[in-house]
């Protein structure tokens, strides 16, 4: 038996599937692993799912359950004083306090249980693994389905009075382009940075221009490496994002001002070519000082999340 | 002579005025004084002003130096670590030490003195008047020439990295409108909601539509006036405020989620006429449960920023 005094799960529920990762106190990933999201009885089999995962992990690794000193979860949705208020793309109705039942399923009321908005721990988990004390604001983005983020003020994840700081891809935009976001409103900066608002830009265009997408089944990824051969609708596609991306930075630049934005989330594989874009965006854009902050792309890919929860359990 | 061991003054410095109060260490302002702010050797000028003033108030009042524990002072510019960065309507060039300035003529380095921002400051007095431990997130907004502000986080005034946090009238909010702003930028909320903005909408109007402001000198004392008789014009001039600020509010709502946003400056004289309409808009652009934010209209007046500059002296 490997000796280990300290063993954390950090857990990323997503909506197709969780993710688990094991670390011990010196910020390290040991593992990770995938098990499918539960569809049905959602409440009751979240938590079981979770509960026998980590012992079966334990028994693995050869761990006992008195090694297992926190869990972090990361949700997809909004989460208020520990409280998943509401999730919309998993079935866990109203207010769920998963961590009382996640105490009550392994016995121990002792056992650290912290659970955030996934794109917040996400952020945090990013800021943590920065591991540079001098800067203290950053500011997540998280570019995929849906555009989310983190707000990190003097080293701190802020939450906001209901759980909605950081809820960045709603920043109105176009309020005028007649796009129904997932929040139900009009125009976010998500109907157009989006997967969803990105596909519709790119058809919408299709309808009138030529473009080597014609007749494929557009994703963001086709349209990323269409652009990048110099597909002129495609590149248009890819600047509609990066311009609505640096005017949400603009934005947020006069309002918390950080010293740092960090892109994440699957649209950040497309790398220097979109940071590039956003950049020059944001130069023309940028007020007063604020032109000096720095964009980067995100360190952790997919990992963010397990990271954060981790690091959340560690507060 | 009064027995007084503890003496502050907040001293807040304007483009034309100073303004000096003194305090106790009860939070209570004890007077206010104006002086005209200097026009030439700034610099020099201003602290010879502050220090004069100070002990010629300490002597009417029959105080000693030694009860002067501290002085806090605003400054209608960028502040960032203390220093005076850059101040658009004082002459003070760039980086100005005007904390050690102060030290250095009242030839005592353990007097405590203290800088920041007008609007940031205004909103920390108003955030530590409300004195309600509850409420933890506010969102300060100043309505005059300019549009500023200043954020409360879990119950700490936030500066950001280049000092610019809080510059919420800066936010983009119609790129396409031509409005050159102060800030060197276009479009900006301040280009609609502030001072200019306002007289600029109502004289864009007045070339095709009738109005009971046509051939006055108009002001936003005087749009307001005849909104509140019901002349069209002027309405529209004050719903095209209210929506910019609503519009302001909401993006700031889905970066920071204040519980509460607090209107003040000259225009919040309007008073519940204006906050209703900004309400108004709000509510319809409102993204999740940031509708639950309230605004109110700010409680200091014009006494916001002694009172700010007084509490930072505190902390």
């Amino acid at each position: 038996m490997i000796e280990l005094s300290k063993y954390y799960f950090g857990i990323d529920v997503g909506g197709t599937e969780i993710k688990f990762g094991t670390f011990n106190d010196s910020n390290k990933l040991l593992d990770s692993f995938r098990i499918p999201t539960p569809t049905s009885n959602v409440r009751v089999e979240l938590v079981e799912t979770i509960y026998t995962q980590i012992l079966k992990k334990l028994r693995q690794d050869k761990h006992e359950v008195k090694e297992l000193l926190g869990i972090g979860i990361t949700i997809p949705g909004l989460v208020v004083d520990g409280i998943v208020a509401f999730c919309s793309n998993i079935d866990l109705g109203q207010n769920f306090d998963i961590v009382s039942e996640i105490k009550t399923r392994f016995a121990s009321l002792d056992l650290k249980v912290v659970v955030g908005n996934d794109a917040s721990l996400a952020a945090f988990g990013e800021y943590k693994f920065l591991n540079n004390s001098k800067v203290k604001n950053i500011v997540f983005i998280t570019l995929g389905t849906g555009v989310g983020g983190g707000i990190i003020v003097d080293g701190k994840l802020i939450k906001g009075f209901t759980g909605s700081a950081g809820e960045i891809g709603h920043i109105p935009y176009d309020l005028s382009n007649n796009r129904q976001c997932g929040c139900g409103s009009v125009g976010c900066v998500e109907t157009v940075a989006g997967t969803y608002g990105m596909i519709k830009t790119a058809q919408d265009m299709m309808k009138t221009e030529s473009s080597t997408l014609k007749g494929l089944d557009v994703s963001p990824k086709l349209i990323f490496d269409h652009a990048k051969e110099g597909d002129l609708l495609a590149l248009k596609t890819v600047d509609s994002v990066a311009k609505a991306i640096a005017y949400m930075a603009v934005t947020i630049a006069v309002t918390v001002d950080p010293e740092l934005f960090i892109i994440g989330g699957g649209i950040s594989k497309a790398g220097s070519f979109l940071l590039s874009k956003i950049n020059y965006h944001y130069q023309k854009l940028a007020r007063f000082d604020t032109i000096k902050a720095r964009f980067e792309i995100a360190k952790l890919g997919n990992d963010a999340g397990i990271y954060g929860a981790y690091y959340l359990v560690l507060e």
